[in-house]
């Protein structure tokens, strides 16, 4: 982990770098977090952590990314936020996020793209980890809200095993999708961020060399052709593995995978529309276009097809245990392509969704470039449950793209 | 399901019968249970629906049986409750829990056993369905909180498998092990909620003649001995069950179970003290000294011993599914006697904590009685995946008891 920074100067400074990048919906004032840096122990003392304002804090507004709730403040604090509190960090701001997690961008920069989206949801919590305002951050993943912008932004994401860490306090979207996840710079500072915030569930990572890792790399993807920069970001980190001596080995994925955009968006529509039942009764006009038009969309979905929706996830649950027969984990890119220029869209979560849905372990690891010379991640999968697995095999790449 | 009832002298006399009773610690007042009544449409169309005090709704105070949340409002609703507004039920009003759905007792009286506790913690839930206030309540279960109550009060409470419906919106006390529970008078009308409430993933009850289903009955339990009461329940469902037909085989429960406990202990109070977080820093003099007490003793499990419990409980989740071979279902008491006198204690969830930690369904079906003629249920309990068989199980049970 990187040293504490809990000066009141560096808070300063922090306010000062977020007027430009606007990472941050709201950050401790100056007393708050001098009262707080005297009494912080644990295996995350004196961290500075941003938390998504997805997440509920009682001791900051919490806007969902919603005018809805503007200056809404929370009386308690999300299950994340009490357990990186009881293990010391300090949270230090709520990170931007897109309206409620979904489509509609946040107002952040992208300090590794100049010009270009940070990605979305999480975009505050990449964006604040990117520029070197926090070591570590917490968001969450629906679609594909953390590996994305880690990719977009040049820095590690990892999303854990579904469940793994708890969604409670964090406003609900899907709640059989709704994933917590988590950013720093180094797989090792996600490593050990993941493993203090699953109270070393995730237990220490399994050392290795690299002639005793064998990573599966699909030969196509149901989900559509790579593009220039996902080609050259998939070369670059096969020949990184296997100059390091990594046994490479071609896979195929299984049909099912042409139906898991469906079967997704059936699911997160069919309970988005009752997790925001509330809103889209009363303040509907407050959502954005795209928002308003998307749950229209939603409130049509059958309760027969999210049922028939639902036994085919599990059913792909249980099927994708043996996709990995034979290798340890999967690599893929983290997005479809670098990050788009402008600030219209947030990107797309083609290589996340699947993942997502499967509630898999997926790490994005930084260190390709795509065409135009921005960041392209590299996403390491593997089975639910093999998160220590996922992250060793992390730092492996991120290792082997290094020398 | 039974007629809707949703006129303004009904729900005076709702609010009459609960001086007494004390099982909502509120209700809609008469123009708002008039304003929604008129639009209900879907399959719980009209039902009057009571929810534990421990969702939060945008409609009604929240007080998660706390004076810390006192007149406590939400700005939003549960998934739950954004469910039931879709599916056309009307949330008529919130019912007492113990305190954040512990032990502490809540102010309700038993409608079914005068002088004696409802159980806990959804007790409300329980009391206003016994009662005859609601047709259909929902509630929670962490260890025991909805088969116990449905035991002590006489009346159908069911848990589904973990995680299927949703706990976002609920105050958490222990993500792992939270789940939603639900109340009715008869099986057919709890399931009928829950396949509403599930939108339809728990399909249609399979059609069984009796004599196609086999009911394991353990033969000895880890967690002690049965009591007179216990005995007698046994021996009536057992009795009811032959008699109808049914193959009842003896079945031998793995020693695991000796340790569910202790498992179950550990995880709920390493998960607890981080939910709890905010409210233990600064409001801990408003909890009750049993909470409190429990709270700092749950403060000192360390992350090891919790890494090790869920370990434990991964391991047993997997290994369960074979308790059931040869077996569609599993009878056990729901309690481990009939409701104690008094209101100091809400009782103990001795038949309950097991199948909560492994995530099982269990329906508990009232109509046998303890050694002083007070309400006794009979718990089913089926593989997780399996709610639509375990609720069949029930309506097989319940027309036995019947006959």
């Amino acid at each position: 982990m990187t040293s504490p920074t809990s000066s009141v100067a560096d808070l300063a400074a922090l306010r000062g770098a977020d007027a430009e990048l606007r990472a941050f919906a709201s950050l401790l004032d100056d007393a708050a977090a001098a009262a707080q840096a005297t009494r912080l122990e644990g295996p995350l003392a004196g961290q500075w952590i941003a938390v998504k304002d997805i997440f509920d804090t009682a001791q900051l507004p919490t806007g969902y990314g919603s005018p809805i709730y503007a200056g809404h403040q929370p009386a308690s604090d999300a299950a994340i936020v009490g357990i990186i509190r009881r293990a010391g960090g300090l949270v230090i701001g709520k990170s931007e996020t897109t309206e409620f997690a979904f489509l509609q961008p946040a107002p952040t920069l992208n300090p590794a793209a100049p010009g270009c989206t940070p990605g979305g949801s999480s975009a505050g919590s990449a964006a604040a980890v990117a520029a070197g305002m926090v070591p570590l951050a917490v968001g969450s993943q629906t679609g594909g809200s953390t590996i994305r912008p880690a990719s977009y932004c040049g820095i590690v994401g990892f999303k854990p095993t579904f469940a793994l860490l708890p969604t409670a306090g964090m406003k609900c979207f899907s709640w059989s999708l709704d994933t917590v996840g988590l950013f720093a710079r180094t797989v090792g500072e996600v490593a050990a961020f993941a493993r203090a915030a699953s109270g070393t569930r995730i237990g220490e990572l399994p050392a290795r060399a690299p002639g005793q890792w064998v990573v599966g790399v699909p030969d196509s993807y149901p989900w559509g052709e790579l593009t220039p920069s996902a080609r050259q970001a998939m070369e670059r980190g096969v020949a990184a593995l296997r100059a390091a001596g990594v046994r490479v080995v071609s896979c195929a994925l299984p049909s099912w995978g042409a139906d898991a955009f469906a079967i997704h968006d059936t699911i997160q529509g069919w309970e988005a529309v009752r997790s925001l039942a509330h809103e889209m009764e009363t303040a509907s006009d407050k959502f954005s276009a795209l928002l308003r038009d998307t749950l229209a969309g939603y409130a049509r979905i059958t309760d027969a097809e999210y049922a028939i929706a639902q036994a085919k996830a599990v059913h792909a649950q249980a099927a994708a245990r043996h996709w990995f027969d034979g290798i340890d984990v999967l690599l893929t890119p983290s997005a479809p392509d670098e990050p788009p220029e402008g600030y219209a869209s947030t990107g797309v979560s083609t290589f996340n969704r699947a993942w997502t849905l499967l509630g898999t372990p997926c790490v994005g690891v930084p260190g390709a470039v795509g065409v135009k010379g921005r960041p392209m991640g590299l996403q390491l999968v593997a089975r639910p449950g093999e998160d220590a697995l996922c992250l060793a095999a992390g730092a492996m790449l991120e290792a082997a793209l290094r020398d």
